[in-house]
This record gives C-alpha cells, structure tokens and sequence, in this order.
C-alpha cells in the first residue's frame, strides 16, 4: 500500500531489484488472480509475505453483520494460508452507534471465535491497536495496553500485536506496555506523523518527516526480541503522486537513516 | 468559544436571558477593556466565571521561548485573579522538534515554576488532557493517567485536571484514572466526536450528535466527588455558522438530553 500505483507484478519486480527482502500483502492486491499465482510471483522474485492485510472490523449491528465479519475473517485465514503469510492484520472495527465496551466486547468475542480456524491453517491473527482517534468507526482497540489486556483473556498461542508507530507513538505507556508483550509482538510498522497532518488517513511521513522517534521504539520492540521483517507503511497521497521508483529509492534511504 | 460569533457583552447578555450559570473565559474575550469591568460585567449578569482559557505552551527550542512562556502564564493567572476565575486551563503545549520525553520535562517543570504564583493569587492550575493526535504540536500531555502521574511529583494543593469528554472518551483506562484522580478534577468539559470528524480542530459536535458517553463519564467524574459547574466546549465552524440564539437553544436542549 507504501507504493499504491503499483499492481503486485511490478512491486515484486521493483522491491526485488531494489534488495528488498519482503512485503505486507494487502488482500486488494491479491484480487483478479488465483492465489497460488501469487505465492509463486513472490517466490520468484525471492519475496517473503510477511503478512496479510487485513481483516478485522468485528463490530456488528444484527446477526446478518456479524456473520458477513466471520466468514470474511475466515476468508483471510486461508488466503493468507495460501499465499504463505504467517499472520493476518486485524483492523478490529468499532460502530459509533455501539458504547466502546459493547464495541470492545464484539471484539474480544470476534477473535476468540477465530482461534481455532487460525491454528487449523497455521496463521497467526495480529491485533493492530489504531490511534485514538480512529475509536469511533475504524477500531476500538487503541492501545498496546489494552491489546495485553485482551491477549491475557485470549491466549497467545494464536493470536499476536502489530505495533505500528503511527498509532502507539504518542502513548505515555509505551515502554512498559511493549515490554509486557514481549513475544506476543509479531509484526512492526514504521512510518512518520506530520505537523501539521492536515487528512485523518492519508497524510502519514516518510521515517524522518515527522516527530516519531522510530529509531527508540524499534529498540523498545527489539529488545523484547523480535527479529522479524520491519514494514514500512505510509499512507500519503503526497508521496502516491510522485515517482514511484525515486520514492522506492527515498524510502530505502529513510529507513536506513532513521530506523 | 463555543458561541464564537457573540463577543462577551453580548454572551453575557444571551447567556443570563437563558438561565445559563456561568462561562468558561477565553483570554481573547477580555482584550480591549480592563479587566475589572469584565467582571463587573459577568457579576450585573449573575455570571459566574468559572475557568480562564487558556495557558500553558511550555516547551521551548530556546531561553527566550522559555521565559515567554513563563511571563504569560504568570499573566494569565493574574488575570484570572482579576476576573474572579478559580483555576486557569493549561493547553500545555509540544513542539514536534523535541522528543516526547523532553516535552513532557519542559512541560512538569514549567507547571511546577508557577505553583508559588497560583498560590499567592489563589488561582489553581487546571492540565488539560488533549486527545493523542494532538500530542505532537498542541500537547505532550494526553490521558487522565498521565496527569495522575504528573500530579503525584507536582503535588495536588494548587494543581489539578480539566477533563474534556472530548480529548478522553476514548481511554481504556478512563474510568479507573478518574477514580485515581478523584478530588484532583477540578473542571469538566462536555460535546460530542462527530463521524466522520472532518477536520483536526473545528469538527466537534453538540452533545447527541456523536459517540461519546457524555452521561457515563460525567457519572465517573460526579463519583470523585465533583459537583462544580460543567462547561459545554464545541468548536464547530457549523454550529458557529448558525443563527447564535437558536444554537444557544440548541445546547441548552442537548444538555438536558444527554449531559
């Protein structure tokens, strides 16, 4: 999504000559070929998956909802089973008409009902707490706190956190709460925030543009001894509109510099 | 501020007329008379001046910011005295230059530099909690558990919160930091968080419009043991753009309804 312009045939092509060594697969980007087709194109070109995006939005209003989220969660269970992504990224959803514990409550009761499909096919389902600003419609899990809160209800066999700077930086509980997950954090996302940031979605930095200190929370996420692939996401239609491959180039730049 | 388009006069005025008890003064209001006749004009209205707005801005790249901002906090509290207001509101400020640590240092040791001042003119200190994805240029100080924690070195004699829904709503941890704070909330702010908000600032909703639980948090903060004046806060060029004695109708409605 980082490189939006580009279909998954030309990211493979340019990510690979460009050395990088894997890539968040948004399901969007899957869409119009078998999956097994797309296993094969990243293997080809010698790219890991490291997750797919993203499946989640577990609020509901009535019963014909709460299904269409459950078979759409499943869904993404198996095609990232099938395209060889170890995890899903959970954007876990959240109603304004709902109160926040009701929103809450959906949530925890939508992921536990995940977990046994999750282990069948061997994927891990990964809770990405969003911004708070995001709690009225996109999700009602906004804190690294409040996903241990909930991974110490659900288990942590199956399920994990995606910690993306964007939304976590800010949080004054940051340090204590990435060291009581320790091992659940299986996923890493940086990025920058912009001042100002004038679009609630689409207006993110390049690692560098902004104020997060991505180089001191990656250190945080390392030393609970996480060694997976670090994904860069940035959602800017600033960057979207440029070059493509001058941005491929910045973003290698950016985040040898600044993470 | 929430009747934007009225100057003080005139709010004053439509205010007393609708039974309204008090107002929350922003410092802009009082420019251009001295100080004494604005409170002379909110006591002829039976007006109660219940906070002033705003100080605080406490982070600095340099010496001369630094003192600039010490001279108009030690301003604005004096006006206060003048005006008769309690406590001042501290929008505490950061700037996307420094790192969130060094925020929040500038920020606690600049609140703690003016206790012996609130003291001797009586006026208390309110930190205002703004919402995370203000954190980066408007303040480093972003939950109730924060303050909590800021307030237990400052000491709670002449320092204490102003909790805004607005900023708040969202916290996992809110109802348990409201119980922590308890006497420590000395000011309330209700309105509403549109969906979609379309803009950083000026977006917000009247009470009912939007998600918040006006009525559960002001349970929470009514069980410290609050039972000061609530202040209605919506910054809303849509609601600004409306006929203003309507809209006051309006809010006075919401209130009832959903406060």
């Amino acid at each position: 999504m980082t490189t939006k312009p580009w279909d998954l045939p030309t990211a493979c092509a340019k990510y690979s000559a460009a050395g990088v060594p894997g890539v968040g697969l948004w399901r969007e980007w899957l869409e119009g070929r078998p999956l097994e087709e797309s296993r094969r194109m990243l293997e080809d070109h010698g790219l890991r998956a490291v997750s797919l995006v993203r499946s989640g939005f577990y609020p509901y209003l009535n019963e014909a909802e709460k299904q269409a989220a459950c078979d759409d969660n499943i869904k993404a269970l198996d095609e990232a089973a099938a395209v060889g992504a170890p995890q899903v990224v959970l954007v876990c959803g959240a109603k304004p008409e709902l109160s926040l514990p009701e929103n809450r409550r959906h949530i925890t009761e939508g992921i536990a009902s995940l977990i046994d499909h999750a282990a069948s096919v061997g994927v891990k389902l990964s809770i990405e707490p969003l911004h708070p600003m995001y709690a009225d419609c996109r999700s009602a899990v906004n804190t690294v706190g409040q996903c241990n809160d909930m991974i110490d209800q659900l288990g942590d066999e199956w399920v994990g956190i995606a910690a993306d700077v964007y939304h976590i930086w800010w949080d004054p509980q940051l340090a204590q709460e990435i060291k009581r997950a320790g091992k659940r954090i299986i996923a890493f996302h940086v990025c920058d925030w912009m001042t100002p940031t004038k679009d609630f979605l689409t207006d993110r930095g390049l690692m560098g543009e902004g104020c997060i200190d991505n180089r001191g929370i990656r250190r945080l996420v390392e030393s609970t001894g996480f060694d997976g692939p670090i994904e860069v996401e940035v959602f800017s239609t600033r960057h979207w509109a440029r070059d493509q491959d001058a941005y491929l180039s910045d973003i290698i730049e950016a985040y040898k510099e600044h993470v």
